[in-house]
């Protein structure tokens, strides 16, 4: 009996042993391969020319670039894992299959829409990216005539990536835009989490990729009229958002404004005084890991902006991310430590969220104080905005999505307004020079990065407004109260998230 | 007790701010370090010759190309976070340490059985591969005579990496397929979970990672038999697979289909008419993230297959790859809604990982909208293939493995014989001219690739079939029924997954 | 109802099929960009001289070292969130919230001390680093004389990078060295789990950061007096420690050994016989998973540490990470299924995860036979490590950090000291030639081994029983037994780690 267990581990591991010993007792010659100028393409093998040298090259520099810009598209895509462990962890345990799977919905769904019409509307009108190849130019707009001057609200060109096929620059591209687009449609599932029908979250989520993301993300980073506030007004280099406080955090923000007011508060969040009630999430460490993961992604998210390895600053942006999100942390650690005497993993988990989403605009034009600095305010800022929607507004927001995304978006934009120290960004939206944030003396940058996030919070907020009350009436966005009460998992996915585990504080 | 609490704050952060705030008034001088002519090696420093410059770009283009090739292994190796987290998350409780402990090993055990013969067996007669700098040939194979033409049959060459010490370019490779292999061998462990006794998977991880995988390996990617269909019988390039739809997922899926078809299926699963039971996963945010990590990693899985940064088709292959995932995930979603009114999280995540299964095989030989479409078609083939399986051949397949990766992965090979719109493939498999499917006119292609499939299907099958039916008589492969019934953590593991909490539904 | 419901499908992807196939017949012309001499930066744009290539080139050469560098140190980051699902997986459910919290506020806080004064203590006179562009030196340091011989302490300058605004070779470093320090300062949480309060790891995690660890950084890292050993006293080339087995994991789990004494074993973990008692962790896919992710970051870890993309060693290092880790695993399991019959996963997690850290020191210097065969050692160490730790000295450890961390990171540059075979570390530490162990003849490289592991033992233990033991003194370092009893969730962090499910074995 014994022996028949062991006879594979005998076998297997006897022989094993057997034979290294006497492969290492039998010598082991060392080989080496190592890049040469054979490696260089060239006519004749191993003598390039100097014109034979300078293509290898150009085409390594973009190598260089392809390789920067997708594997940090690769951790921008991971983030959606991060959204989904933070969102289903701060929620109940009876609702953890809907929210879970509202997560992992959106992002393919979301890539869906993107693909059909959101890059076409969004890049549409796109100059080709030197960086990645130049790019074949995507090269049509729709614009109109305001104060003699053209006002792009959305490209034209490019959906299904048609006429694109293999063009290696605009798929990179694609990429890259689809994985941001992609974070800010699953930032409301947070604040509508746990009410929220999936068939109306489903159409929602086309709605976000195909036209409202979109269109926002062509005025600022697709030479919309955000984008020319510089070069039409004089208004600094337009409105500047380096890797899209506005663009991708406030937009999910303020989409989840809208849907957290016209969803309303689940049931039991406020009693007929309208005190909030505490619904603790159920499950911390998951809470946790998706903080993580989502700190871990943004190093993509932002330093791979550059859309370029060749442009070093990739370390200082890096090395800004991480230090906003720990002020951020430290500063929501503390003040909560204050006000309850407990070291509340929630509310920083939020505020390192928070530092993260601020830093996002200015990470590039500020240096490491200043970050540091900029993510403290974050910090502060996420906490009392937590307060605010909920105590005030009585809005029900589970996982702080509003605050988290919406406020601190602004903030990040503002802030850039204000401390970008002329470092960085020279010609930047077609504007010679560096950026100038007001404290360098550029007011004018102020201004673009205020009428940005006007322009953001308006449009973003209207347009889902009008999307949930409408289907509202049409089809109902909530579900039914005995669903809400007995848990989303079962009516809406069929079954629940951890069927073999009794629940309690049902 | 109060200051006492918070002296530690009032020291640190006190201190800090007064420092910080100092030294943001001292003035903070710009250095700035950027590359120039001085970081390329040169006998006269800053002034490189022509030559020297060759060299130093020849080796800056592989160093691209190694970058490139780890973080994509890297990201391969991660997969197997992936396939542990779905796998334990689709099985349920009393099973979570064993099913997570088998995937956690057939990591280490795999690599080492890969290690010590495997990589030797699949690669032994592999030219050097350019972008790797060449790499010393491995030079060595078995090979029979048939039809007057050699069918090479495994390498011999390079066991336990013995010969190549320190050769740059074999590790790198070692590596890469390494982490590929362990891909195929998670595999069966999710078919065979919640019954498989913990020994003969042992062994299973051996006889796939030592000898089954890498054969086939070497038939496809080492210069095998089916890579030569081409150049031997005119049958366009051979059996062409990009990433591995047939070498990785065929094969690990019809491995699990040998071993669901020995082992029998779970107690209860289907009672005495025949009619399946529902037996839903305890975990469902576990396997959602175990599916993301899974298209995180496949980022590298497809894109790094290239071996290569500078090939920067890399970016339509990350592209194609992702827009599969998405198009499987809505149909299956779709199809499961209509049939169920359930928004199914479980076939969902199945018809994600299907389509990213089809799409490895062609997505560096056909443009968007046919990824697209083919991950639409493998969406749709997952759910009838798990209702076939379950129903009709009344096998017990817990996660659905032998769907996702045995019936996928051959529709991905064929969708590449048929789609290969001939924009790639230039000289694959020593065969002059790009690859072309049948709707392309090349049906000898189409022919290589139905050749390889079958080919997959009978040795693979066959292989593991034996392999089960044989050690079953001896050491028997499933464990007892009361270890079953109880669930196989303490008896196998010796510990309860969840032991602080109390489980239902036993 | 029903069309109502299915309103938005049939819209959204009636519109889509008809669109889809609308282009798809309508053809797609074939982009392509693709690098070319146009990419490179000259005076007149596709007439590159020889000069403006080698400046081009001597930048693309940073950006690779770059792009490798920040990727690797982002996985580094990404560590943190495997140790804190080791050490939460290990603990018990009713310490879930507080030992993840630990986890997570160790990477902000610790962040937050390294950028105050850490960096500039450990690194603050560093020479250029060639491969980061040279980098503006860091240039100050504090030493003392003895035997005639200068002995540096420390650095003092590049605090809160001051002075190197926007240096990205320096920021690339500050992000390297900062996520090596998170890593040492994780380990202890683990062994004091369960039990320690909050403020005092809190005040733990500054002085690791902000002292004791830069202190040891700067003796082997920063041109301290551990690293001119071989210069000054002609050992081998002083300690060598490629990745941080002593630098960062020795540190750890020395600083845990000091914390696990003085803190005492967790309320019933020793009975009146002294005979310990099992405390099963609650949640072993949670730990596993952790497991895989510490492997996946260590990739970074290791390979990273050439500060270089172009050094093509880079894959050495890597298959031998991989390696040592698969034989550490396979030794721990097989042990322990002699010891107990069981397949053991916290106890093969160790084993795993010791050949990690015994490898971090060698990875570069020994080929892929020798790798494999310290992770074995370091597989059976740890088994051993675990009972004598428990069992002998009747420490209380709930993860095995010290035996891990502690016994196998000094295992680590030992075997260096032992085994490394001259093909690798030419002029390291300012010393001609490559680096040898013993086995092929440099005694003096043993004896610099030791003396750093001897070093790293008495600072580091001392530094941190005293500290431990005077803040025991002053506030207490433990949780009152109540608190413990009850679990330290509610008590410290505010609510429960899982609110919505019972435990039990509480």
């Amino acid at each position: 009996m014994k022996l028949k267990r062991f006879l594979p581990w005998i076998i297997g591991l006897g022989g094993y042993a057997l034979l290294m010993v006497g492969m290492a007792w039998a010598g082991d010659p060392t080989g080496a391969s190592t890049g040469t100028i054979a490696d260089v393409t060239a006519a004749v093998a191993g003598k390039p020319t100097l014109e034979e040298l300078g293509k290898a090259l150009g085409h390594n520099i973009l190598a260089s670039n392809f390789i920067w810009t997708l594997v940090a598209g690769f951790l921008v895509m991971f983030m959606q894992a991060g959204f989904m462990l933070v969102e289903t962890g701060m929620c109940r345990a009876k609702n953890a299959a809907h929210t879970a799977f509202m997560n992992f919905a959106v992002y393919f769904i979301g890539m869906t829409g993107f693909y059909l019409t959101g890059f076409a509307l969004m890049m549409g009108n796109s100059a080709g990216i030197a960086s990645l190849g130049g790019v074949a130019p995507l090269g049509s707009a729709f614009s109109i005539e305001l104060f003699g001057k053209s006002f792009q609200l959305f490209g034209t060109s490019g959906f299904m990536l048609h006429g694109h096929s293999y063009d290696v620059g605009v798929f990179a591209l694609f990429l890259f835009q689809m994985v941001f687009m992609d974070t800010a449609a699953t930032i409301p599932t947070g604040a509508m989490a746990e009410r929220w029908k999936t068939t109306n979250f489903v159409l929602f989520a086309f709605f976000m990729s195909m036209l409202i993301y979109p269109i926002f993300g062509n005025w600022v980073w697709g030479n919309g009229w955000l984008a020319k506030l510089g070069s039409n007004f004089g208004l600094g280099h337009g409105h500047v958002d380096f890797a899209g406080s506005s663009v991708v955090h406030m937009v999910g923000g303020v989409a989840a404004l809208a849907g957290a007011i016209v969803l309303g508060p689940r049931i039991g969040k406020f009693d007929k005084t309208g005190k909030p009630a505490a619904m603790p999430g159920h499950h911390v460490p998951m809470a946790i890991l998706g903080a993580m993961i989502l700190a871990f992604g943004w190093f993509g998210f932002n330093a791979g902006s550059t859309l370029s390895g060749n442009d070093l600053r990739i370390s200082v942006v890096a090395v800004n991310t991480m230090l906003a999100s720990a002020s951020g942390a430290i500063v929501s650690m503390i003040i909560m430590l204050m006000k309850t005497k407990k070291w509340d993993p929630n509310m920083t988990i939020n505020g390192f969220l928070a530092g993260l989403v601020a830093i996002t605009a200015p990470c590039a034009f500020v240096n490491a104080e200043i970050a540091f600095l900029i993510g403290a305010v974050a910090g502060g800022l996420v906490v009392a905005s937590v307060y605010f929607v909920e105590g005030t507004m009585k809005l029900d927001d589970p996982v702080g999505a509003i605050s988290v995304h919406g406020v601190n978006g602004a903030w990040g934009v503002l802030s850039l307004g204000l401390f970008a120290d002329g470092t960085y960004g020279d010609g930047w939206n077609g504007v010679a020079g560096t950026v100038k944030g007001l404290f360098y003396g550029d007011a004018g940058q102020f201004s673009a990065q205020l009428i940005g996030t006007i322009a953001c919070f308006v449009f973003v907020f209207v347009s889902f407004y009008l999307f949930f009350f409408i289907t509202n009436k049409i089809w109902g966005i909530r579900v039914s109260k005995q669903t809400e009460l007995e848990g989303l998992d079962i009516p809406e996915c069929g079954g629940l998230g951890y069927p073999d585990f009794p629940l309690q504080n049902k």
